[in-house]
């Protein structure tokens, strides 16, 4: 890598050219994000063969495309929008500004163009702006060997031969088989012989995260995508669904820590979006824990005669808190890979309640020990110890069906976690520790 | 799916055996689940055809495995045992309890069961771990022509016929090629002109981790792995990265909640093991809470003169715990996705501090409102409003920044999530609390 970077400050094109030549897509578009010189990055993408160059270009940042473009002439433009798969034109042109849409377009076939368009039209998180619409669809009454014949000629412009899909005139789907499913069979078997007639598809409209679901049941490599009257259009790719896989844990992840969820990297967001995304929940929840203190002044006249009591009050909450969190976690992941579903609302209530009494019985039996020696006083020390095991409880309980209720009432589990749960059971600690407190020491 | 329970129940076998003809292999093994009465789930299986069985049998749980194994004749174990994939074949004998797996390698081919023995013997969440042994590779020195005759004779066995290996005598590997290339290819060219000789591969002991992030750049369909001595001895496939994936992400939820990870589903595991998972950091975050606790006693006098400063201690707290959790949040996830590194430390911490300040303004502003209102008190309100900032600011700093101090000292940055900055963000918030209201309020 320093190698070639070396030999580019040296002007060396022609080695450099050579050494291209030699490395995979995905390497060369690492040398170019190292890059910071937008001429050398120019220099360098200039240098890249033909045939890899809109390869590369769809690896890299909407920034870097972006310098690229504007260096380009309008004929390189036109190569590249030729052979850039259509579902990465459509996510590049998205990030450029007006002026180089304007530009890239008019250096597009109308064809290839109007593909763009419908593929940019569809709703964010859809099937339909997740999909390419370069497959290979065949019919079923070709032979093998027909079927291999057209295969050839389609499969440049595929973006995989891994799959095949069957389509009658009206280009509405019939049957799926692989490239093994091929190659295994006889070169005059019909292909409606051997197609699996049993196609699984999902439309369009459907959200993303639906279309990883049947990734994951069926094992797919890519999964036709059908529009509202039923003709094929495109296809969703394995590599595509890992995206989508990542995107909704980091949604999830962010949900549950109270962001409010974005695609954008973390340095690429400005510090006010960032702000933005997080003051509305810490507002809510800054209101709600408001509420907590002002039940707490009901309790003002036990934490004046035993202001020790104070002390113990961000062990407590801490502690549920915690317990609360491990819960909520726990039970919106199972919800989310469909481990967990709405009919084990018992079981999970029967399981965190059994979990709750071993954990409170060992909390509270450390914090008593530790109470009484310090305080020289064993009530205190019962005090907090029944206080942990009904904080604990009820953490636990709540922990565990807030994310299922959510669900129920077609929410998102995860916004059912850490913060919102924390500042619950903070108040019901707040009240059930000055309760047993005032019951246990006469206050 | 309701019509094949009745005709299971009433016995209408020869029908069944028809409607299971239709199905996708993932959709019988969700019928299979549905199922409750072991002597059904035992019928049905005998009633799938020879060539999916071993495919049915390999989605099904291992509870359900058993149940059909200790069903089974010799013979029929024989034949589930040859036609199951070797790592599916791994999984399942994993899974086992002794006396199952002694009979299943019983009937296993000698030459399968050391395959089977040797991928048990890597290291959990380890290359090897997951790879499968049945690949296709072929020499360089055959042609495309060739090359197809040798993929078909092979390919029955194969996980995969869309990436082709090329290996040399001693099993090395010397390229790899896509189907797609040898496709697009004439019958005659060679093997070595047409294939990538720049090989991107692991060894059996890479981490599973490390893998997936080969699939994220390169977007490959399949990995080659080789051992200790550079040979070709497995290949890893994308939906088995897609269980990495999912897995990664699961694991760093429980870390970032304070909870041991663990593989297994949240309703297969018992409230025992839930406890013990859970119990040491539960009980690690309550003596560390304790410390705040020990902290506060030196303000008594502070809080027993002014009962209502006990008040804002949950809110403080609450909001600290919650802005440091946001930034970890995004920080830890960043950083498992590659958008963050090491260094970026600096720039990490300079947006988290532009963010705090923004946050922490709203938060103190609406917040001195409210306290003045509420209480007629503007200094109060002012102690209130100045804590908020300081705690927001230490909160975000200490969020985004233990995170990557983490990395650096090569820990899992997920540990560093809401818990363990709650707990250290609420001392420090308690702290600086009782320091303003001294200073502010002359106590």
């Amino acid at each position: 890598m320093e190698d070639i970077k070396l030999e580019l400050e040296n002007k060396n094109f022609q080695e450099l050219k050579e050494q291209l030549k030699n490395l995979n897509i995905a390497d060369i578009a690492t040398l170019f994000e190292s890059l910071e010189e937008p001429q050398q990055i120019i220099i360098l993408f200039k240098l890249l063969s033909k045939d890899v160059a809109a390869d590369v270009f769809s690896f890299l940042n909407s920034d870097m495309q972006e310098t690229i473009i504007n260096a380009l002439k309008d004929k390189e433009i036109e190569h590249i929008m030729a052979d850039l798969y259509m579902d990465d034109a459509a996510d590049f042109v998205q990030e450029m500004p007006a002026n180089v849409v304007k530009r890239v377009l008019k250096n597009t076939t109308k064809e290839n163009r109007d593909i763009i368009n419908k593929l940019l039209s569809y709703p964010e998180n859809s099937a339909g702006s997740i999909m390419t619409t370069e497959f290979i669809d065949i019919k079923q009454e070709l032979t093998v060997d027909e079927a291999f014949k057209k295969i050839k000629k389609k499969a440049t412009d595929a973006e995989t031969v891994g799959t095949i899909f069957v389509t009658d005139s009206k280009r509405k789907i019939q049957g799926v088989l692989s490239i093994k499913d091929l190659i295994l069979a006889n070169s005059d078997d019909k292909i409606e012989n051997i197609m699996n007639p049993n196609v699984v598809y999902s439309t369009t409209h459907t959200d993303q995260e639906e279309v990883s679901k049947l990734f994951d049941k069926y094992d797919f490599y890519a999964l036709p995508i059908i529009d509202t009257e039923n003709r094929l259009v495109g296809i969703v790719t394995v590599d595509d669904i890992m995206d989508v896989v990542k995107e909704e844990a980091t949604e999830d992840m962010e949900i549950m820590a109270a962001i409010s969820p974005t695609d954008d990297p973390y340095l690429k967001t400005s510090a006010f979006t960032h702000a933005k995304k997080r003051i509305f929940w810490l507002l809510f929840l800054t209101l709600s824990a408001s509420i907590t203190g002002a039940i707490m002044s009901f309790f003002e006249d036990a934490f004046v005669a035993i202001p020790a009591l104070v002390t113990f009050i961000p062990m407590l909450m801490g502690t549920g808190g915690n317990c609360g969190s491990q819960s909520a976690t726990l039970v919106i992941r199972g919800l989310a890979l469909n481990e967990i579903t709405l009919k084990d609302y018992f079981k999970v209530a029967f399981k965190e309640f059994k979990v709750s009494l071993l954990v409170s019985s060992v909390l509270s039996i450390v914090n008593f020990v530790i109470v009484w020696i310090r305080y020289g006083d064993p009530l205190l020390g019962l005090v907090i110890a029944l206080s942990l095991v009904i904080v604990v409880i009820i953490a636990e309980f709540i922990g565990g069906g807030l994310p299922i209720l959510a669900k129920k009432c077609k929410l998102d589990p995860a916004i059912m976690a850490a913060p919102i749960i924390s500042t619950l059971v903070d108040c019901i600690a707040i009240v059930s520790y000055f309760l047993i407190a005032s019951a246990i020491l006469g206050l």
